[in-house]
């Protein structure tokens, strides 16, 4: 690993240098079959199985050096490999290979009156670059997700995983040239100056297509600001949840508890309960009772705290935050209408639930409420490319353009247009 | 029209309420049905036949002020309205009124084990930003395109067209209100200022959702370089025409000099011929004659100049020209591997034509070739929206993500997920 010392000229010419080769290596992979990719992934799973030890040592020299700069506990387990997080990594790798290529699918076909057989057809995007933060796991994911697809891909991990990631990222070109493809096809920037990552989000002279952030707010946002390229970006997932006066009180019960505290730490979490003020004042209460049952604070408006007395009073600011913690937003809206409008007005446009059996409300909160993911009766913590059968995900976008909502391998991927003729000419 | 003098404070104030106007046109916009939205279109139809002498009035305020400021006399016609012009933009309204309704389609839809049932359906972008320059009927056709597709749009015309497309945006605001659409759901910056169209590419406080340029290339490359939000860009039609010696030699002939000469000025005409080295010399000789006797003039590589010697040498620039006129560049390669590394590394990605009968030769060019089009045994002007049955374009995109080659109303929109449940909570 190079010092921090390299001159802004020295990191200028090195990801330039990157940049090349990741175009170079992207047109090999673009034509590559699923079976040579399918090779790959499997050779890549046999090297981390195979050099476990190396990487766990590697890991070792991060998670010291995250601990003597007294890194908060939940960081160093972000951070910490054993046994089962690789063997986890293993299995990734077997899933992804195991999924449909998406590369050459033909998503739209038809002809024209003068004779043209047209087809609309799935391409790679070409080349990605991947910033993601401390989880050394997601060198192994970003890579594989990429290979499927048929994309070169540059890594930028967070300094803290820097041992560890390059122990697996060897693993991973160890696999790319067992199966005949350029090693190029997955790097990884090797210095940790935060000048390599500018020079990154100006897309390196053209050569890289689309960056996906991985990680918090802040890195999100700079990534926004600075990209000269597109950005998947996933930014927040500041759910909202409504209950209408139509709902199944029990299931209503089972899926708000679900939502908020099943995991609160994703993205898929409820962060705001809305109820219907004509529901049943009994089930509003016992939506609210369950929460508190469960270990959840709640923030309430000044009906929600007249209701449950445990309840603390919301400010303004409840309402635009995620807390990804047992914290809940709670208030009373009136109706679908004050559900639409609340959401319109605070939500970031990840996943919205709304919990109901008159199917006008169904029909309106669907056509009405403009984010990436809207379920009916069900919990907000399906927001998941595993849980939308899409296989692994390497993020989920809460932009509205290419991708939107969980990013899998047809997501990373673009298209073209293939037009077959017999000799036409254009009047 | 304001004056020019406006401060740059008056700018950003003037553009920052143009934003809330249309993020907040853009909801009622996006749950508007088809009637709706069609009945609009006739009604702008409606008015734009009435105000028809208003219009071409504001036309001539328009080009006296061209033709006495000197511009060309190609510039001149672009800006020239007459009645069948606008007979033109009546019909491109009655035409896109008539296309299906993007919004609502179901474009993918599957169900999970646990029985949710996902629906992948398409939705409006919101807010479009349209940046063009002279040609009039842009206003009408921009603002037509993003109606039926359920966006608000922001039009931005440039300065020599103002009055032509004040009148012309006059009518389709005419239109929207008697159909009981918001007026802002098509607003025209009402100042020629330059700073306005910088406010605009910052995305307007994230009001604005993509931008469209519609012109050429400088104007383009700044939007490119300036937007802080996505850009729908076309940046040029460098396109290629490979003649293999599996060619057909009638059918080749035919094709060339319809796809250079039918009409230069568009970006799907050819720029660059490539011969198989192991064609026939007598139909390379005919492809370059027919061409020379069409009024093309050719630049080509030795072999060609020794092959026609009313041939111009090509220069190195002439691989990397987009001509748009009546010249071609023309060079004899090594087959379909010669091709694809002259492609590969001059294109502009827009479009490319193989003639061939060699079925192997056509699947590496459709497979190896990345560009947004591509060809078989047809002229490289079908490169069109309309050609491709999507009725009218708003431009064709050469970038890779969301919208790639011809943007119709289906690529004006996003799209969300549904998901239907019936109480499944996450295990």
């Amino acid at each position: 690993m190079l010092e921090k010392t390299n001159s802004q000229a020295d990191i200028a010419e090195l990801m330039a240098d990157i940049g090349r080769r990741a175009t170079a290596a992207a047109r090999p992979l673009a034509i590559a079959g699923p079976d040579q990719k399918n090779a790959a992934l499997e050779a890549m799973a046999i090297a981390i199985d195979a050099e476990r030890q190396t990487i766990l040592d590697a890991n070792q020299i991060d998670v010291e050096a995250a601990l003597a700069s007294g890194m908060a506990a939940s960081f160093v387990d972000r951070l910490k490999l054993d046994d089962a997080r690789i063997d986890g990594i293993i299995a990734g790798m077997q899933a992804i290979a195991a999924l449909a290529d998406p590369v050459g699918d033909v998503i739209a076909a038809w002809d024209r009156p003068n004779g043209l057989k047209i087809e609309r057809v799935r391409t790679p995007l070409g080349v990605i670059g991947v910033i993601y933060e401390s989880r050394p796991n997601v060198t192994a994911d970003a890579g594989a997700l990429c290979l499927k697809s048929g994309n070169a891909v540059i890594l930028r991990g967070g300094s803290d995983s820097f041992h560890s990631s390059r122990a697996i990222h060897a693993c991973l070109v160890k696999g790319l040239e067992q199966a005949g493809l350029p090693g190029d096809a997955i790097q990884m920037i090797p210095v940790s100056d935060r000048a390599a990552v500018g020079e990154l989000l100006t897309g390196l002279g053209g050569a890289v297509d689309v960056i996906v952030p991985r990680g918090g707010k802040s890195l999100v946002a700079r990534v926004q600001s600075d990209a000269r390229v597109p950005v998947f970006a996933h930014l927040e997932g500041l759910c909202h949840i409504y209950v209408d006066a139509s709902a199944d009180a029990a299931m209503a019960r089972a899926i708000v508890v679900n939502a908020k505290m099943r995991r609160t730490g994703i993205c898929g979490s409820a962060e705001t309960l809305l109820i219907d003020r004509s529901l049943d004042l009994d089930t509003a209460k016992s939506l609210l009772t369950d929460l508190l049952g469960a270990g959840c604070e709640i923030r309430g408006d000044e009906d929600v705290c007249a209701l449950v007395p445990e309840a603390k009073p919301a400010a303004e600011e409840d309402w635009r935050t995620e807390y990804l913690d047992a914290i809940i937003s709670a208030r009373f809206v009136d109706g679908i209408d004050g559900a639409i409008t609340h959401i319109a007005t605070y939500s970031s446009n990840h996943t919205e639930a709304v919990i109901a059996e008159d199917s006008r409300v169904v029909e309106r909160f669907f056509n009405e409420v403009d984010s990436a993911i809207l379920l009916h009766n069900a919990s907000t913590q399906f927001a998941d490319g595993g849980e939308f059968g899409m296989g692994a995900e390497i993020g989920i976008a809460t932009g509205k353009m290419h991708a939107r909502g969980p990013v899998g391998v047809e997501q990373l991927t673009s298209f073209k247009y293939r037009v077959r003729g017999t000799g036409q000419t254009r009047p």
